[in-house]
């Protein structure tokens, strides 16, 4: 999606470690134009496979979640929880997830009155990096005895395994902007 | 708002303690017409205020936000940070905050490149109990030397202090249902 790597090339800060920081427009701070553009792509890539629910995980994937429901019929949206709250009740799924940014393992819940059998899921999120995000909440979309109809992604990363390793699975992965870092920092995007 | 209100008798589950679960709509899965609806109406409430920037914090304002800026010509969404994140660099605006649902403190950040002097904000969060996350975002601005134009709230709890602290300092505040729950359990809704 030409529109996201322009905006990835003019705004996005590369770090050490090869993290890629858009926080001005996606995780952070977050560009709503930029999102409902984000929203009818996804629309368009995904149209035709009946999807009735949109799922993520907290945090930064509840906003492009929400602006892109509307392009799906305003399909409800449904965001596994992080952590153990009080008001959460103990009939869930959950599983745990390892998270690379922050360097620790949690446990991702979602109640089991949001997800159930005949739900046709579409999973959306931020980054696809490792995976572990999208593999967990694909997890927990098979334990409910739900369909993942497909992952919608904002930001790959071709230098990591995760993309690979859904394609590998036969699981329909769009991403919008799949980012490669040269020895010399440059960013260029790539087609899978 | 009286269609937030009937979702609330409709579909509200009270709980020991005076907890409202209004997770099958609010902030697990997310109703995305009724956001919309949520987002026509902070806009008419909050019109003429030259709002530029719409800030919440992380997890359950961010759709919220996210939908109800679309109203506001899509001014940016910024929310506060409840975690210490390896890519949030450290130049930000920290407070600490009291988390009564949670029944601990965390520190909420945000970069100071997205918050700045001049901008007129409106606060906007799912809920208003305590009013310990709405007031620690209304330090963050004051930190920048921005304005906090309003705060818009989905349901505030009307048998908690936070609604009546806000408004004591002569900031705007619109709940668009504040709840009030009778010794037998019954649910009715204030005006303020």
């Amino acid at each position: 999606m030409k529109l996201l790597e322009d905006k990835i090339l003019e705004c996005g800060e590369l770090r050490e470690g090869g993290i890629l920081k858009v926080d001005s427009f996606l995780n952070h701070q977050i560009d709503i134009s930029l999102m409902q553009e984000i929203g009818k792509e996804l629309a368009s890539l995904f149209a035709g496979k009946g999807i009735n629910k949109i799922l993520t995980i907290e945090a930064s994937g509840i906003g492009i979640a929400c602006i892109a429901a509307q392009y799906f019929d305003n399909a409800p949206v449904v965001f596994a929880k992080k952590t153990e709250s009080l008001n959460l009740s103990g009939d869930v799924y959950s599983t745990d997830i390892h998270s690379y940014t922050k360097n620790k393992d949690y446990t991702a819940r979602i109640d089991k009155k949001y997800l159930t059998k005949g739900d046709k899921v579409l999973i959306i999120d931020d980054f696809l990096a490792n995976g572990e995000a999208a593999m967990g909440l694909m997890r927990l979309v098979s334990m409910a005895g739900a369909e993942t109809a497909g992952v919608g992604i904002c930001i790959e990363k071709a230098f990591q395994k995760g993309g690979d390793m859904i394609r590998s699975k036969g699981t329909e992965l769009h991403s919008l902007a799949i980012v490669d870092v040269k020895d010399d920092g440059t960013i260029s995007f790539l087609q899978k």
